[in-house]
Formats: structure tokens, C-alpha cells, sequence
């Protein structure tokens, strides 16, 4: 008779209990696919009588976190109680130092310390699974790690925040700005009552950081990335983007450079017809490139508890069956450093909205700024609505460095008259 | 020091080649991830003289493929030899035999024989792996039997030959017919010069018998799928598609059903807006709708060198790194075979297109011919170009049962007049 592998399950809440739920629902099934029954054995989680719709029976229940680390018949301990240091990080370094397996969906805590929990978990010869931290139940870890192993990886990029891809699809389906499509996300529960980790790119960059050490075997490095949210989109960028033939998409990106680790997030102007442009609501999707495979594309919610805990429930099985992959797909010893390109040497084509007054020759001065730094116009919209009235003009570039493109913008501020900050947005040929 | 794992390789055409050049080119990069060297040890090929534009020095050359698998100093036994039965099979049944791994990216002999190497895998405790036999670079294999292991899958469908789906975007980006298209693809190199096996459906239908197999944990059955090719469509068939919203693309769907498997391969309208519809040229995608990750869409090269070898090599990596899972994703004494659902059962919208003469009254008895077996119309396109004159009429009907349709067509072409025969495609809601 085989033995069943022993799940100490740490958080109860939207994932967790998915995680709880889907482990019991499909437990025959995930017997048959694991080779051995898994079972949940002990659980905590921050409220013990709250009514989650199942009962906890037969499974013992722990107070204190770490107590969980020490009962003998636990083989894996789950962690979905988040928070990127105390008591999750205080859990998965107890259950590792003492030979359990981790499996976690904690974006943030993977980001911060997941090169000292995978040296950690090496030491000790157990898995640390993270498949949930990124991309919701699209296996993007193990189709990186393990499903495209022999290839070269040149980029990787895409739409890694269902919340930000939600809010910007509504904006432009319902041309409403994004205070308001905000407000209503947050009430449907697509978004948290304090947004600001998913709007502001925070989510993205944590996932994005993850993906590309394990693409480039460099280590993550969550504290150089260049971040910017989706805030400052306005409604009528979103229609200019379309009228020149592109969508608004928050991107996340990493690529391989001559002088290291391109990674970066913010909004994009993505060609209409592209793959990513496609991608809508609350849907995720990632971009591969490497060589042989040339471009692998995965796509699937990237949030909720049903696709979460698929996720966590398939490294469950992988250990179940006994498989062992290096936790970002090299043995840590072999991870080199690679310096991070910084944003101002970006080189590619920019998007500009100028918000400014019908004042003869201004439209002159303007490309002049851009022209004396060979910046060079690839389309300008303008329509002036009534005489006199300040209206927006809005120019794309052809390729050219960010930083030439930064000073160009200075420059156009300081002709004066500006009834709008400037909106920048990069365009990528994705 | 860690050892090598050993290869024997046979085959040297496209993807034998492509693996060889793989192997060789990211030796280093491979041996970081796999854990320990992957060492081509022995080959084999039709011609030993043959200029590849690679060298075989160092590497044993066998005359006998079946030699390979008496060298003691071969862990792994890759067969890109191809053919169904004959030296394939025997080399993978001697090589398991003989307790080396195997790896193969041969889909018409894994869909013919999938099932007994899979137990003699079994008995013998060594791995089969057949990443490269479906989707090409995409690890869908992967994804589906692990990443997604913890799924109860309901259906899959999608595009899995790059060649049809080459000529079908072809067609319709053109305006010419199939022949031409045809020949031109085969000037290219995208088709072979007997097409059969592609646009015929064989291959599609050998992919879907397998992911079939890993979904639903039913075993193979590739003698059981209704299977139509592509060499029906025509031209005036896309444009009207087109102009009813659709795209046509060859679909492979795996359904599970209460009365057992829906399998099937054949040309469908698909919404023009749908991810599906998306995928043009010769990529390849696969969507996969399980409880609880909802839906997960896979895209990428499903042929050519550069893809199939990133999979074969995956695999390698895999059986290095000591990875070993169920080979359909459950132990096979677990299979439980279940009946196929006949295509008549088929319950859908459907197009037809009918070469009717102008004659008064005509189409008031075609449209009673589908009334008086409960087929409602949801569209009629008809412009009759000149009095007198054999125009298409096309309807597309509200979902019915395929059974009730095929009578239908048959009372109409009853009527008599059809200048050709009627065109009849499955419009899918995906």
C-alpha cells in the first residue's frame, strides 16, 4: 500500500480554501494522477469557527504557524497566508530547515527571498513550488523550467496582472476613465480595496522578476526594475492608441542584453492585430522567445481561487510523484549576476499626448525639439476642435533612446502653455 | 563528479538533425539545467555520408538501429526514425526492454502503440517521452499530464497541424483555391510532397487521440475519430465565412461527454473574434477548459526542426534531472477505457452552401426540407448574381443534431437541380 503524501495547509482564505476544497472535490482523481492519496493533515488559519462553507473535520488544527513545521506527519506544508516577511516567510523557512516540502503562491515573498529559500531547500533536498506566484493556473513555471529547458531564452513578456488588463479593457469598451472602472472593479472584487499594489505595477514586477531569473539564470533582482502603473492613462489615450492602430496593455518584460537583464513594467501601446492585444479582462498571458522554440505563447486567469490552486495543487502532485527540478532551473551555485539595463537606454518608438494651446507656430517648436535630437515623427494626430481652445496633439516617434526622448520632452515643456502634464507612453513591436 | 547522461540517437533527417545541432550548441547551457552532461554517445542513419553540416566525430555510428540498443554506454535511446511500425517500433520495444529511456516524437506510432510501450515503460521503470509528437515546441504534453494534473478536464480543441492551418490562412488571405495553395506550400517546404497525412486530418487526429488519452485517462483510440481534411473548402466558402463573422480552421476537439469521448478532426467555423481564430499560419494551438482552472490556451510552432527538437531535448533534460511520470499521466493499470461518441450524435450550428438553380419556389422548399426536422435557420445569404443563373445560397443553421442535418441535406439535394454537390461545415462555439 503506498502512503499518502501528509499536506499542512497554512491559510484558509480565497486560495487557500480553493486549495482546501479542490484537494478534497477531486481527491480520487488526484490520487490516480499522484500514484498516492494526497491528504490534508493539519490546518491554521487566522479565524478557526469561521463558516468557509467545508468542514475542518479530521484534519487536526494548529494556532500557532510554526507549530505546523513540527508535526511529524506533515510531508508538505502550504503556505497561503501571504504577506512577503513574518509569518509566511518564518513558515517556509522552518518547514525547509526541516525537511518539508514548500509549496507557496506568494508572489512578493518569492520575489524578496526566493534565492535564499531555494538555497535553503537545496541544502535540505526538498522542493520549494511557487507555480501559483505567477500567472495564476497557467503552468508558465514548469512550461519555463522544465517544458522549455533546452532553449536559449532571448525574451519573455506579457500581461501578468489581471486586475491592471481588466481596468483597461473596460476603459475601453465603456470609454470611462479609470478612477471610476477602478471603483467598480474593486466592487465586482476583481481589484482590493487598496489597489495599489496590483495598479501600480508592484504585482507585475514581483512576477516578472521570478520569471526572468529563471529564464536567464541570473538571480532575481525585484529592486531594479523600472515600474510604472496604469493611473495615468487617460480615456482618450486609450482612443488615440486605437485610432493609430494600437491597444493600451500594462506590459511586463525581460530581456536578454549585451550588457545584461532588460526588465521593466509599465503601459504599452501594442500593435492591434498583435497576440497580447487580444488578450482581454481579467486573463494573463505570457510571451516566450527562445531559441530553437522561437515563440511559445500561454495564456489563462491569472487570479482566482480555482486557477491559484490549480496551480498549488499541481507542485503538490509533482512532489507526490517524486519529481525534483533546481527551483529556478539551475542549482544555485551556478547562478551568475547579471547587471540590469536602466530604462533611459531603451530604444524604441514612443507614443506622445501634448495638451496644448492654438498658438501659431507651437506645433513647429515642437517637432523642432524632437527633431534637433534626431528624434523622428512617425504620425501626429491633431484636430483643433475650435479656435483658440487647447487641444491635444498627439505625435508617435520611430525608434530612438528614451533618454534623448526625455529631454526632448523637457524641452517641449519648456516652450510654456501646456494645460497638461505631457503623457508618455512607449510603444513596443511585440 | 556527476556523470553524463548517455544518448543514442537515430535518425538524422529535419529533427534528428535539429536535436543533434541542439545538443551540440547548448551543451553547456544544457548540462547547467539538466544537472550533469547530455552526451550524443551513438547514431544512427540512413546514409553515413550524407553532408548534415555537422561532424559525427566522437560518436559511435551504428549500421544496425537495433545495435544501439545493446551499447551498454546509452541511457536514453531518442527515435526520429518515424514510420508507424517497422524499425521505430522495434528499436523503442528493444530499447525499453532493455531498460533504457526512451524518447520519440513519433505521434503515429505513439497513437497506434502509445499504449503497450507505455506498460512495458511501466514494467521496466524507465520513461517514454513524446513532447515533440504534439504541438511541436509547445510543452503541451507537460502542461496538460503535469501542470495541469490537478484538473478535471472537460475538452480540449485546437489547431494541431501547422500545415493545414498554413493553407487555410493562406487561402483566405489570397482568394485562391486549395490546389494552389497546396502546391505552393509544398514549393515551400511547409507540406510534404504526399499530403494526405496533413490535410487529409491523420495527423491532427493522431495529436488528439493522444492528448485525448492523457485528458480523460481513458487510453488511446485512434481508429475511433471522425476525421475530414481540408481539401473540400473553398475559396467562395472562406469569404462567406468571413462575411458571417467567422474564420474556417481545422479543429481537433476532445470532448468528454456522459456517454463517453467526443473525438474528432474537421474544418469548422469558428467566431472571427474567438483566440482560435487568432492563430493563423503554420502555429499551432491548443486550448484546454478544466474545473477549476477554467481556460488555458497554448500557442506556438508545431513543426519544423527548431520546435519539435526543443521538445525531444526537454525531454532528455527531464529523464536527466531523474523526473519520471505516469506516461498518459496515470499508472496504466488505472486506464479506463470509454466509448467513443458517434459523430452523428453531434449536437451544433451548422453552414451549407448550396448550388442551387434560379428556380422559382426553390428555396421555400429547402428551408421546409430543414424546418420539418426542426432546424431552425439563423442566416441567409443569397445574391443572385443574374436571372437564370446557378448561385450559392448559404445558411447557417441554430444548433441541431448532426443525425437531423445529415437527413435534411439529403432531402434537399433530393430536390434536385444542385449544380455541385452542398457544402456542409460545423460552426464550434469556442
Amino acid at each position: 500500500m503506498v502512503q499518502p503524501l501528509k499536506i499542512a495547509l497554512a491559510g484558509l482564505g480565497t486560495v487557500g480554501g480553493g486549495t482546501y476544497r479542490l484537494l478534497r472535490n477531486h481527491a480520487e482523481l488526484l490520487a490516480t494522477r499522484a500514484g498516492r492519496p494526497l491528504r490534508v493533515t493539519c490546518v491554521t488559519a487566522r479565524d478557526r469557527f469561521r463558516d468557509r462553507g467545508f468542514t475542518l473535520e479530521g484534519v487536526r488544527w494548529y494556532e500557532d504557524v510554526l507549530n505546523l513545521t513540527m508535526d511529524p506527519d506533515v510531508d508538505v506544508v502550504v503556505e497561503l497566508i501571504g504577506g512577503e516577511e513574518g509569518p509566511a516567510l518564518a513558515l517556509i523557512e522552518k518547514s525547509l530547515e526541516r525537511r518539508k516540502h514548500v509549496v507557496t503562491a506568494n508572489k512578493a515573498l518569492i520575489a524578496r527571498h526566493g534565492m535564499n529559500l531555494a538555497k535553503l531547500a537545496e541544502k535540505r533536498g526538498v522542493t520549494l513550488g511557487y507555480e501559483g506566484a505567477v500567472g495564476g493556473g497557467i503552468p508558465i513555471i514548469k512550461g519555463l523550467r522544465e517544458g522549455l529547458a533546452s532553449n536559449e531564452i532571448h525574451s519573455l513578456y506579457g500581461i501578468l496582472n489581471g486586475t491592471c488588463n481588466y481596468i483597461l479593457t473596460e476603459m475601453r469598451r465603456s470609454n470611462r476613465p479609470f478612477d471610476e472602472v477602478l471603483a467598480e472593479t474593486q466592487m465586482l472584487g476583481y481589484a482590493e480595496k487598496d489597489a495599489t499594489n496590483d495598479v501600480d505595477g508592484f504585482d507585475s514586477a514581483h512576477k516578472i522578476a521570478i520569471l526572468a531569473a529563471i529564464a536567464f539564470g541570473t538571480g532575481i533582482d525585484a529592486d531594479n526594475i523600472h515600474i510604472e502603473g496604469i493611473r495615468s492613462i487617460a480615456p482618450m489615450d486609450i482612443r488615440f492608441a486605437r485610432e493609430l492602430g494600437y491597444r493600451i496593455k500594462l506590459l511586463a518584460i525581460a530581456r536578454r542584453r549585451k550588457s545584461g537583464i532588460d526588465q521593466r513594467v509599465h503601459p504599452a501601446l501594442v500593435s492591434a492585430t498583435s497576440p497580447v492585444a487580444a488578450v482581454d479582462g481579467v486573463f494573463n498571458a505570457i510571451m516566450i522567445e527562445g531559441d530553437p522554440v522561437d515563440r511559445v505563447t500561454m495564456t489563462g486567469r491569472g487570479a482566482g481561487a480555482g486557477p491559484t490552486a490549480s496551480a498549488v495543487v499541481a507542485d503538490i502532485v509533482d512532489i507526490a510523484r517524486g519529481n525534483r527540478n533546481p527551483v529556478f532551473g539551475i542549482q544555485t551555485t551556478h547562478i551568475k549576476p547579471l547587471p540590469r539595463v536602466p530604462i533611459l537606454e531603451r530604444f524604441g518608438a514612443y507614443y506622445l499626448r501634448l495638451s496644448i494651446p492654438d498658438r501659431p507656430g507651437l506645433i513647429a517648436e515642437i517637432t523642432k525639439a524632437l527633431g534637433d535630437r534626431d528624434i523622428s515623427i512617425e504620425t501626429v494626430l491633431h484636430k483643433n476642435l475650435a479656435p483658440g481652445q487647447a487641444t491635444p496633439i498627439v505625435l508617435t516617434t520611430h525608434a530612438t533612446r528614451e533618454s534623448d526622448m526625455i529631454q526632448a520632452v523637457e524641452a517641449i515643456r519648456a516652450l510654456g502653455g501646456m494645460t497638461a502634464p505631457p503623457c508618455l507612453i512607449r510603444i513596443e513591436d511585440v
